[in-house]
């Protein structure tokens, strides 16, 4: 370190730009402290996936393999490209195909139009960035993803939220707010309709079968001056226990120029990994492309070598059906934990969801459950266990419910999951 | 693919965001491109790293080695933090030290200071997010860091050029600008000084010693109303060959208020891990880390211990050590072709840098580098041989020159560069 200091002066505060003062509080840095530290605690909060199904053997098998090769090693350690590793883009069609039940010249797109992430986070970063300028609106469901709302908030964007029920967003609702947004003239600023389509983070619900083809519907009736666009979240897709096998909503899209898919190799995979991607329209590649370019040049090559290998090996099928396998258990020791302990306390209820790492439970109104009531005092600091309140994933106050909470059975083992149930019962039984 | 397609409505055009609007045509997809295809060019213009000294054989035994470990390769296979893993962010730390010629604790900085981030690209661009507004002003070198150019473009940021010498920015011309700006009472919208301080992309060029102080002392007295910060980016710091181990721009803020310092393990290493960094003023730590999160939530844990790893075990020292043996082999190769097949060529001249990936060479006057230009079709075209125009690097149509290219050494062989130098000297030559 130099020692030359040039002279001291006091220097005035930094003046951070309008998108940093619009930025909210960030809840997901909280939590994942959370889930790292405090040992004692028993997280049902985290959304961080099983420990124990990580691609261990997948991992190694597949780097042993690409790195023996030095020419291959040599590629992997280079840049890529920004859109992305053009095999793995290709698997990722073949993915795809595979979850809609079609052939890959079926599905109506080209490699083009498919671009890889650091993360599917990533692509719904890029996407507001693309399209949203301040007072542009986004409408989502209640509750949604708050991270999601984040972003949103993070571009001065406004997000208004859409009734669900559960059945997922209310379609008739959804014609009723863009009647309304009409009538007041805001029309023309309604961008995106933001859908996580598959047990939604937190709720658990999936959009239904037959609201997929009206949502498509409304969006493009209701492009009247502009364009509105579905960003369909399907984080969680492959995570599927039971249930029907649903299409997505971008397959109703039959000219691909409505919906805005993303999907992530996080959860079925590895999200130390952080590749997630993106299907776009023709005329969004430019623009996300574009974007990505100024952002990073293009997420981790090396990591996208790896994932395509596994997914042209096989290993990437056979791990997401042990995955899967692994997770219905948990989620099913929740709902028999749920049963055992919550069963006698009145006016308590929860989401039985179909895949997805969340059980979504209500409480009694007067029973608030955020970070300053008295249940998470208790239940954090006496009972030692952790859960998201329920109000951080609605946007505006006029609809937020603050008796929700979000538990994830993604983290915690068998015996995590029931212990962890008891004492949240224990501390929602001494409050009431 | 479902069939169910709802009614054809001829839909509106997409209305992008102001952002996307602003957001100048991506050079850099465009040179990615063509190094990756046209095998018979021999491209001088791809920033790539040199694909030969890439750590294929460091890979292989830290992963080997990390990998063997069940509970470690779990770890990397999670989620990690936004800010980075901790033993490499105090790796870095000691990286940062061993740089300066100090000790960890005399850096006068904390772990929390250091973000990971994909890239150094990333870093340059969250430092925009968070603190530019449309209309702000970032000064900056000219010529300078293209893709830089295009993140503060699709800001709407306003770049001013601050005049460059062979001792690079020069430090009166700032402070003329300053006042200037002043004057015209804009200063309280200058909110950084962008310096590219160790051989500089596109010139080869090092800020002098004696003005790395100045720069500093310039920021600070100038922090009247709103504090300047510079943001220093030492990319190629570590790729020096020859010439003075300069301590950084960073090194000369006592009080670490003033200068944001970031550096990559991109060129040292691996372009294809995607790992950078950031050292960052204590109340830009929040800024940064909330941007992040909304992002991708942290770059990839997967990589960042892997690198971690290489630096613990004294495997990334020695490749650096050979990564830097083989680039100067590349550079003098250069150096050395330059004079055999230019020096007969009237008005030519180039700068012999120290360090870097980049030869800088200035044709007479008349003679235009551009993508349109006759030079270019002739030398891509004719004689099969690629650069980057220089008007690339510069912001503003009143200081930009037109008959400068920028040379990599990076990518190609010996024999490739003596062969593209030959056939660009052929190309010169039939123009003039």
């Amino acid at each position: 370190m130099s020692t030359e200091a040039p002279q001291q002066i006091k220097l005035p505060p930094l003046r951070f730009s309008r998108k940093r003062n619009w930025a909210s509080d960030q809840a997901i840095g909280f939590l994942m402290e959370q889930s790292v530290g405090n040992s004692n605690v028993i997280s049902l909060a985290a959304g961080l996936v099983d420990q124990q199904s990580l691609p261990v053997e997948e991992t190694r098998n597949a780097l042993n393999e690409l790195l023996s090769d030095d020419c291959l090693a040599r590629k992997m350690l280079q840049y890529g490209t920004t859109a992305g590793y053009e095999m793995l883009r290709d698997q990722i069609l073949v993915l795809l195909a595979n979850l809609e039940g079609c052939a890959v010249d079926q599905l109506g797109i080209g490699r083009d139009q498919v671009v890889v992430t650091t993360g599917s986070q990533q692509f719904l970063s890029l996407v507001g960035e693309v399209l949203l300028d301040p007072g542009d609106i986004c409408l989502v469901a209640a509750p949604t993803y708050f991270v999601f709302l984040s972003v949103l908030a993070g571009l001065g964007a406004t997000a208004i939220t859409i009734e669900t029920d559960s059945d997922g967003m209310r379609t008739d609702a959804l014609e009723t707010q863009l009647q309304q947004l009409e009538t007041d003239g805001l029309l023309d600023r309604v961008k995106l309709i933001y859908a996580v389509s598959y047990y939604e983070n937190p709720s658990g619900i999936s959009l239904s079968e037959e609201r997929r083809p009206e949502l498509v519907e409304i969006a493009r009736r209701w492009s009247k001056t502009n364009r509105i666009l579905i960003l369909e979240d399907a984080a969680y897709r492959e995570l599927r226990y039971d249930g029907p096998q649903l299409p997505s909503v971008w397959s109703f899209d039959a000219d691909c120029e409505s919906v805005i898919l993303t999907q992530t190799f996080s959860k079925s995979f590895s999200p130390g990994l952080r590749v997630g991607y993106g299907i776009v329209p023709r005329d969004l590649i430019d623009p996300i492309f574009d974007r990505k370019s100024n952002d990073d040049f293009g997420s981790a090559n090396f990591n996208q070598h790896l994932i395509a290998s596994v997914m042209q090996s096989g290993l990437y099928e056979s791990h997401v059906e042990f995955v899967r396998d692994s997770y219905r258990k948990k989620r099913d020791c929740m709902l028999q934990a749920a049963d055992r302990y919550f069963t006698g306390l009145d006016g308590v209820t929860w989401v039985h969801p179909h895949g997805g790492l969340y059980v979504w439970m209500s409480l009694p109104e007067t029973i608030e459950t955020g970070f300053s009531s008295e249940l998470f005092k208790t239940a954090t600091q006496t009972e030692q266990v952790m859960y998201v309140p329920g109000e951080l994933f609605y946007t505006d106050d006029s609809c937020r419910l603050r008796n929700q909470m979000r538990l994830s059975f993604g983290v915690q083992t068998l015996e995590g999951i029931n212990e962890g149930m008891k004492r949240l019962a224990n501390a929602v039984a001494s409050i009431l």
